[in-house]
């Protein structure tokens, strides 16, 4: 019951492609230093965002990855399931006849409530409230910080 | 981020033998067609919840396994982590320098508060009361049921 490295690192690229300027294109290698993430496993992360629609990527001399504005009110959660799809604490709540022991099953009932209360938390953060917050955090703990849009 | 199977087949497990008279000992055969698990697999999740000391298991012509009255009211929690070891939604949630970023890490915070909102409706749920739970909802849906405690 671990979030993938992958969905971590997708989560770190996206907050550090928020607190750059709106139109920003950023290379793997920029990404994947601000990640903390080798830059060959980054690629697979990156295509998963492109593909979720999160981030654009563009080709040629002044290509690189871009988090387009009305991106970065993602929430946690849109980052998280761009990576791993539908987060489904256990597999029963997948529907659609995932478990025939639903309709008796008082497990069932308990692990939905233990997955809303989860994702709950994760809809209602923005990578742009992380963001700003991340900013202040570096700036307080002496790190580089590259928040420049706010 | 999804519950293992073995987990899962150890809470069925648990509840299974909750619905149990006290002193009851079953087989593994028994506990296997309850959860609805292969045999040869429930053998390591009958391990684990040994050795966590919420099931005792008898050997011999009489033996078997036997959750003691006392492990009635163990928690959801108390299950999955005694085969999962300690839940994290994140790896930089074990503490002790699990993650250099922390600091400064805006996601690390709201990992936490996700793990800590899922943790508390695992923690606040009894083996007991969704052993009492299941046997109204197999009455209901007609299914066969075991309690004989209650």
């Amino acid at each position: 019951m671990q979030l993938t490295r992958a969905a971590d690192y997708a989560v770190r690229v996206m907050i550090h492609m928020a607190s750059l300027a709106p139109g920003t294109r950023t290379s793997r290698t920029e990404l994947a230093n601000a990640a903390g993430c080798p830059e060959q496993f980054l690629s697979k992360v990156l295509q998963d965002l492109t593909r979720a629609g999160l981030v654009v990527s563009h080709r040629g001399n002044t290509g690189g990855f871009e988090l387009p504005p009305m991106h970065h009110a993602a929430s946690l959660l849109e980052v998280v399931e761009a990576v791993e799809g539908p987060v489904r604490l256990n597999v029963c709540l997948a529907g659609n006849g995932a478990c025939d022991r639903q309709s008796w099953c008082s497990a069932h009932t308990v692990w939905a409530r233990a997955q809303d209360a989860m994702t709950a938390v994760l809809r209602n953060t923005s990578i742009a409230d992380l963001a700003v917050q991340q900013h202040q955090q570096q700036l307080q703990t002496q790190q580089p910080s590259q928040l420049v849009w706010n």
